[in-house]
């Protein structure tokens, strides 16, 4: 490595959940510095967020304006190599967008946007870019979930018959954006979060898992949402059928008022001649089944994954019993992202490998579901295509 | 105890699996001695089961015509007290209508008929013959599943939010009705199972333990079924949306084509104050979230159990962490049917502990709920009403 | 099946714990019947016992001696075919002993005797007596107890290594005896229990299932027992260093003081090319690692299993997750011991699997272990041979 | 933070396993940049990793005097403010004595020394040098272990009976130190190891975990050490009678011949109130067990962990369910270490929260622990103080 990459933030101030695990993530491996950011939309707190991250005055910027006229103005051995994105969802889009159009990589929080004809938008906008754009669905990057990948590519269970995914949390079950939680505050405003809530929020990393490892992709849905507590403006719930590609069935369901259940994204995928079963909550651990053997636990760090998977190997960093988590997920995207900026830098074309990384297709895919969903509901959980 | 009672069964030959269950359940507590049968469609393999329960052998018969006629010819000394029908599906109605018009208490293994319209029929005849009728959903007689029943009852969790349950098999995963297995090929046999497969043999038992334990009624249903075996003829898998009474919403379903999994009933139970949890496969423990609080494990056979259920701490067996299982609940409906009988004949009416075992309404919702299921997956999983 | 066998009991009186769990097990399989006993040391509480049961008063003894008599008196066709022995500890031996002189086939709860000395004297009556002897360690009969035993016969795993076994439960963490708990009271009082408490109630059995398992023998021990309650006369916890024969170490620990255990007898055992762990709260569980590849669960009821270990799918009732537990454990037990006495009486000599239950020599062998467990401790937890 | 503490490393070089997790999560809160090191005993591996690490190669050096040759040479704005140790066993205290004598700040992987009288020099230059000094013990900095430890401070689970702590794993079940592993080589290597295998890579973690919860020291020993794999030169497995302050009891067992175990340090401690148990593979929960109520599950995260333990809530990084692991528990140590350089260099007196990290006191403990377990293990498992 000649030099680390230079990221810049937008979002992330002081309080803030996922800006610092955009952070902590981006710092781990090493190879990335963070060197500028507008962090807050009050100027007072981006500079205080500056001063505890130790970055320079002059790179702490007011807005997303002047954080663009400001790295352009310096030199490319100075400038952000890219940007992160981690405002409530409904500046993703014109955040990255300007981004994008100034000429800088972006990695962006999900969703993507607000809608499909935004998301679409910033399609065009990217590829004209040739930019390089990620967005941060973690959940897909442990290494167990792309070993479940690649065992379902292998053809190690078959043709897949039925998938179960489900994302129940429980930090809503009372009115808590009344109670000064910032985090619910915005999660639950349709200007800011847009026309879903549970569903847009947490709904889409499960609609994005299954497709992840299955392949396959959700051709039509049935959904039931509820807004469960009083004089909330979103969903807080919903029940939704499936039906992938190639006749497979599904069921998705997630909950922000479950009680007791606290992150607790989970898939069970069945195919003809065997089955995968993954919990986010207990990430190193995959329980495989074949069928008339008994079950299986294939468990992180262990040769015989790095033989399956090259995608799970390299996303590992620790022996096997010494767990790996969250923030590793997270960083498993940085690493990808970074190693396709790198690549590009170097005219290099990134391999599969190295381009294994949520993007704009994953971006359009969740707009798709959220729009699907909500008319779904809307219309007594008719079919709905995506 | 003064005296056992005497037990008939009508079914249960060689090589069946639930009537020996009903046999290992129904003796266990000594207080039913198994004293006549008609065991099997073929006189030999009646008369072979027989011996093989050391029963007079002219207390073995061929037929249920037969049956019936030699025990009224018998004193009210000797003559069975109740029969026990642990027959394939379609031959529940007839059996259980003869037995209850000659004047027998019956405890039917489920579902109770193959239609609403018999199902109807059977309550008539049941109401007429002043008789004992039991269903056997025996997994609603777990000590737990009575203890989550009576936390709903108390308001432990609150008004019920959502509700998910689960019943996932995997054993017919291949077309193993035509590889000479019994057991699959009379539940694929329309003509033996009735209109539903998967959702007629397990998701009853799920919509059963949902509607138990948490004192709703499922109202609407939206169901999409599939075969997923070539040449199957009934259902092998169903994903259903629920609506349940009281503002309640919830998933169910239900698999036999789900590889790995074995009897995997499960249910979550969110309430507006807390949640439930239970896996049958581990039966003895119960996980019991509230707001803000760890979670709660709470184990069969502690102190704590019988003072918060009298139901939960009647129907243990033994003390906490020595496991008790699926045969122990089976048996739980059975002292409460015969306690049932027992008052009965003691000209005293039933405590509502005693009366605690499914019955003629669980058999009617069954019905309807496969009804519902059917028509709805027909109408491609539009909500139609139970 | 020609005839049930005619089992007698003597103890088992209201409130007593284990004789219960024997007239249950010992009914579940509907080859025996209870047609006798002298319940309880109180004549009045053996007569209400025999009625609970629905017995013939006749056959309600009032103590040992009257019982022998009363059925020695009876015809061959009407007298019990064995006696199950369910009294407190100390009276095992004199009971087991004059049954087998006065030519009864006998079941005895552990421990078999309250000395080393009394057990080789039982085991010259029982070798003059020809008559059948059972000891009921119960947990050795789990199905997925045996299928380990025969994997580690089969060389699955290799040489043995370490043996961890445990049995911590919590029960007596306070003084219960001295709150009016009977079940208590007996375990802690060294005329009733023997010279040992915690170790002997439930460290034999740990030990029993290591040797059980593993084919090898506790060759050295070293022990260090404590009495955390104050004013209790026996040890309530041990902590021993283990030694077996060919060279395998081992641990074994057991407690009545861990709040929150309850039956939690586990055992890990570690070869030279795998491993197996099985815990009896979870019972039709066992798992099984092999160097190198995925942990397996290999789970009860499966066609594999059986294919494995002719003993598990022997010791096996109900189909895979339709799960079993202690009861069925117990009246595994019942059957091969029945089995053994219904050769005897056909003048067959017993198979191996019907043989397969604990008897003389696993009494012996847990006096032993009793024995050089205490002087152990006593001897500041010296290596003591067996 | 006016600006990140540079960091310098000894070890760490390419393919090391350590020095990798130490930089990870020195990195991973962005107050400490790694600015110089020692990285290999050979210069051209050290060159390489500093270019990996994008070091300025003017500071990479090619042994520690030159290092601390070369950091003394720059000025107090430039030079590292401390120095991780990371290389094999046998040079950790010559390295680390070099520092401190230097008036560095060390933090330093275990065992501290390689001897009881090694530990003690190092105590007095420790002292003498004023400076900070850090032992990576980090599984006592999970959260969930913080929380422990102010349970059983408050009184939680009263006095404490017994403590039974593990450490298997299964990676040296075979000879590999002969096929080319290093980790396997050196830690298999008397020179570089000290006189204990398995004892003193991992005895010594449990031993530190449990008296870092307990707040008892281990005061007694009866250890039986075995070298399983033949021609290995130390132990690779090891079982341990404890006998603690205050009258509690113990177990110690570590393995590294334990197939299918991966990094199991789990810890159960049962009090007269209550009991805790924990496992590092799944370190965000913590069981805890009260007298005559239900098990509870305490979940990393949740505004009751810090409203119990304020060392717990300091500890944490993301919310519930998303899981926390191995490396943020490392990283926890790093913040306290810092913190209290920070303080230092503030002139202010570190807070008791911020010294909470392992040091002398606990390398002390380490090493008189491996002799006494040596020694035990040679005098027949004979009781050893501490």
């Amino acid at each position: 490595m000649d030099r680390k990459l230079r990221m810049g933030m937008v979002g992330g101030g002081p309080g803030a959940f996922i800006g610092d695990v955009h952070r902590k993530a981006a710092r781990m491996d090493g190879q990335i510095e963070i060197v500028a950011g507008a962090f807050d939309i009050d100027p007072k707190k981006s500079k205080q967020m500056g001063k505890e991250l130790a970055i320079d005055p002059k790179r702490v910027y007011g807005d997303v304006a002047a954080m663009i006229e400001g790295e352009l103005a310096l030199s490319e051995e100075e400038r952000i190599d890219f940007v992160s994105v981690c405002t409530p969802n409904h500046t993703h889009f014109p955040i990255a967008k300007a981004f994008l159009e100034a000429g800088f990589n972006v990695m962006c929080e999900k969703p993507m946007t607000l809608s499909v004809d935004e998301a679409e938008q910033l399609k065009v906008v990217a590829q004209k870019s040739k930019k390089v754009f990620g967005l941060m669905h973690n959940y897909t990057a442990y290494p167990m979930v792309k070993l479940a990948k690649d065992m379902v590519k292998q053809g190690d269970i078959g043709k897949i018959r039925k998938v179960i995914v489900q994302y129940p949390q429980g930090w809503l079950a009372r009115a808590t954006e009344k109670e000064g939680s910032q985090q619910a505050a915005w999660r639950t405003d349709p200007k800011k979060s847009g026309i879903a809530g549970c569903m847009g929020d947490i709904g889409t990393h499960a609609a994005n898992l299954a497709e992840y490892i299955t392949g396959l992709a959700i051709k039509e849905i049935a959904a039931d949402l509820t807004t469960f507590v009083k004089g909330r403006r979103l969903d807080d719930d919903g029940n939704c059928l499936l039906r992938l590609s190639k006749g497979a069935k599904g069921l998705l369901h997630a909950s922000q008022v479950s009680i007791g259940q606290e992150n607790n994204l989970a898939i069970w995928i069945h195919g003809e001649d065997g089955s995968l079963e993954w919990h986010q909550e207990h990430p190193n651990w995959l329980y495989v089944d074949k069928l008339g053997e008994p079950t299986q636990i294939w468990k992180r760090g262990n040769d015989y994954i790095g033989a399956k998977s090259e995608a799970a190997g390299r996303a590992t960093r620790l022996p096997f019993g010494h767990p790996e988590a969250f923030l590793e997920a997270f960083a498993n995207n940085y690493c990808n992202f970074a190693d396709t900026i790198r690549a590009k830098a170097a005219k290099r074309k990134p391999t599969d490998l190295e381009k294994d990384f949520p993007g704009i297709k994953e971006g359009v895919l969740g707009m798709k579901f959220i729009e699907a969903v909500v008319a779904s509901s809307n219309n007594n959980a008719a079919w709905t295509k995506l």
